[in-house]
């Protein structure tokens, strides 16, 4: 257990572990106190994200390239799916597509122009492959054209019925996942020179042992899975009492929660000039959550939801989505960025959550 | 003759050409039997329009190059177009704003889709001239924004009376056209090195003298439009049959019909890593129903249709046909493509033909 | 006094200040002479704001870089903040909103075309820094999408109170007059190799003695104060007269009156092959009216108007400014430009025209 214990002396985030626990005894003691569990739960989750992205590329590490990166890119946003699957399982389709869309814009937007802002206050000018970014903005934005088809259509033509939208949800969630099954052989196999490996490990941390990674992996899953039924319960009561709606909760809250150990990984990258990190972890993960996360959530809604969801969003949601998207493909065409472009992403972000926060979907 | 039935004997699409009595047959024989009708016709048409694009580039080989540039440019989507003026007389205006839509999303979408996937999995990586791909595609976007701007409008403000629409749409037709004839000054006389010349004739195949050239296509274009009739009429019968909407009809089969000779030639040079030719084909062919087909068809509904047609599509082509030249935009960007844009481009035009086959517009 | 009748002299479009005292004669003595006095005050709005925008020069270059490009930038659409602010004490919003939302556009599509159609026509192929216009471009994108998400997303979902956008647009303006802010020290200060100085004073044109321009600036501005009154007044009887509605006046008329002087500078910098001071013109202006004079009105609105007015567009103006500064992003990306390019962009820019001028917002 040395290497896990060393870590967490010198992680100042994994010092938060403390709150698994307390917000697990909270939820015992105090089970009506729901913005204090609220608070708790969304400290808890923070540091076992971090715990998951190290066990994580611990495996990948050992495991070899190609087993290691599929891995890797299919458990990088498992905090995400644990929380989202909560939510299915409770029959929360708004906060569970809330989150998804939310987790999109936010990794486009947010997390991409926090690295460029940081990475510009240390650096004048930030240079990154832009072949590679433009390839990876270019998978994105067709993943989530794909993503919001249905959806725009339905806007669109009003006549659209519920059922058809449903049928459309399924027959394009295999889509994708074929899709997606495609990519990995795309990025992992036959052009893996285009992707930028997310190997944090080389930051001078050495890989765990295999039998504590798989042990911390399976463990931090669970704990993850107990923490997020807290979270998802409280969260609707506390937004209440703060005054949000489900969708700012959904949006902006479980997505910057879900990601945490991601941006603190991207935001590092940006700091030490390599934006490619940052680029690639940002577009990314975006693209995993369009192509694996939201059609994996419906397929699964058949199973343990109480009625199969649709992948049909609400109309500012698709909107936001489309500026998100398009915004990233053009400002990674440059291959260059200063601390300014950040200000603008992080704007847009804040146009977003305000408008969220003043104007909820009816 | 020789050359023609030398061409004939080498080129197994060509052999199709049987169906072309077979299809005039059946139609005096048994002409309730639609389902029959409309298969036979498809594959009638196919080869029909192979022969009259090689009879067009004879001809554009003979005459020099820019009054030969002119007359390929011109001719190079008269089969769409010979399709489209049936549906037209036959007052289907559905059908024909459906083909024209769905011309320019196969071109962007499909065509482009299948010669990165088909190229892509001979060579690892295809290099195109970049600077000539983002002319091109700015051009094609600027000419669909313009054709777009009725139907944009129109749906967001739905004050919009239909005179209106219609007076705004012969405006926009006369501008294009302009835009067209200033476009042909452009791409053949001042600025003729940005354009490849899609010229497929040093395949080794020699241009047929030009007596048959010229014969071939009058001939042709006599048997295009013959079959054409037969095609109209029976696709309606056929595709309730099916279970196919207008929508899906016009968008999907005839966009694919009619496009049937291009796409060859795009996607016999993506084989050959000559991708410059396929992506100027897929690029050139869309903006060319955008500025040419479209108003013109507008036009001639004035005179040979029961009333005027408008250029005002229904939402979903909206977004179907932005989404799509955005994408085109953005992918042919980088200059380079792989086997997975294609995978990409081609998914999200299914994604486009499964909504539409479920979701038919109202 | 002499530079300045030196100027007037050697600057035939200075000739047209004989109109100012012939609009306050003439507003005087026939005040019910709407579509003369409409006339006459645009013809000598025009000179008055080429003489505004040599006197911020001449200041601009007299106190030193950082607090002259300061001036500058503030400045530079000096004339359409005051015709907006007059507008906006006569309780006209539909013509402000119209005039700003117009400026974009005219920026983005009618002076970057008109700037490539007259460069076009005398250089073959022009190509300008295409680093810079990118990053300028991907800025005026963001600014544009973050001015743009209140009327989009009321748009999409109807439900939204007015009152909601009403505070939206209160807290998007502080945002923006932030990002403002900061844009200012990027493009000052931080980074200013980025940014081509708009200084025209090297085209062979001392500036002006500070005591003179100072005294220019003043003088003009309340003249342009006091021509406007009286354009504002007379233009919308005018327009009924020419039957054009209040949409089209502002959204055109206004925003080309307004941007004479500018496109008098990227027209003559585009015919000196020196393309890249055209693009800066345009997209830093139109920049500049998204995240300075648009907040700066709403703010003005709720001491000198009537009531407050929110930054709601109707839904033609968002789909019109989307599709202007993606035109402009996806144009200027390749850093090259041909005559065709601008007439595609002056077609795209006639199509708004004439579909404002067909049919108006209910």
């Amino acid at each position: 257990m040395s290497p896990l214990l060393k870590e967490i002396r010198h992680n100042p985030m994994l010092w938060l572990l403390a709150f698994v626990p307390v917000v697990f005894a909270a939820a015992k003691l105090r089970p009506e106190a729901h913005t204090l569990l609220f608070v708790l739960s969304v400290l808890a989750i923070v540091p076992l994200a971090t715990l998951l992205s190290h066990a994580t590329e611990s495996v990948a590490a050992k495991t070899g390239d190609a087993a290691g990166g599929l891995l890797n890119a299919t458990l990088g946003n498992l905090t995400e799916l644990v929380i989202a699957l909560t939510a299915l399982r409770a029959g929360e389709y708004m906060l569970v597509k809330a989150s998804i869309a939310g987790a999109i814009v936010a990794n486009t937007l947010f997390m991409l122009g926090a690295s460029f802002l940081l990475g510009g206050l240390k650096h004048h000018v930030q240079e990154y492959n832009r072949v590679t970014a433009r390839v990876q903005a270019g998978l994105l934005f067709l993943a989530t054209v794909a993503l919001l088809v249905p959806s725009a259509i339905a806007a669109a033509d009003s006549a659209a019925k519920v059922a058809i939208v449903q049928d459309l949800s399924l027959g394009l969630s295999v889509l994708l996942i074929v899709a997606y099954a495609l990519g990995m052989l795309f990025s992992l196999k036959t052009h893996k020179e285009f992707f930028v490996s997310a190997d944090h490990a080389d930051d001078g941390e050495a890989p765990w042992p295999m039998g504590l990674a798989l042990a911390t992996l399976a463990g931090v899953t669970v704990l993850v899975a107990l923490v997020s039924e807290i979270f998802v319960e409280s969260v609707q009561k506390a937004a209440e009492t703060f005054g949000m709606s489900q969708a700012f909760v959904g949006f902006i809250v479980v997505a910057l929660v879900g990601g945490a150990a991601e941006m603190a990984s991207a935001f590092s990258g940006a700091r030490k000039d390599r934006l490619d990190l940052s680029v690639g972890i940002a577009l990314g993960s975006a693209s995993q959550i369009a192509l694996f996360v939201a059609p994996v959530l419906v397929l699964l809604s058949y199973v343990i939801g109480p009625t199969p969801m649709s992948l049909q969003l609400w109309p500012g949601a698709v909107v936001m989505m489309l500026f998100a998207t398009m915004t990233a493909s053009m400002v990674t065409n440059s291959g260059r960025s200063a601390w300014f472009v950040g200000v603008l992403l992080l704007m847009v972000y804040s146009v977003f959550a305000m408008t969220l926060y003043l104007l909820p979907p009816s």
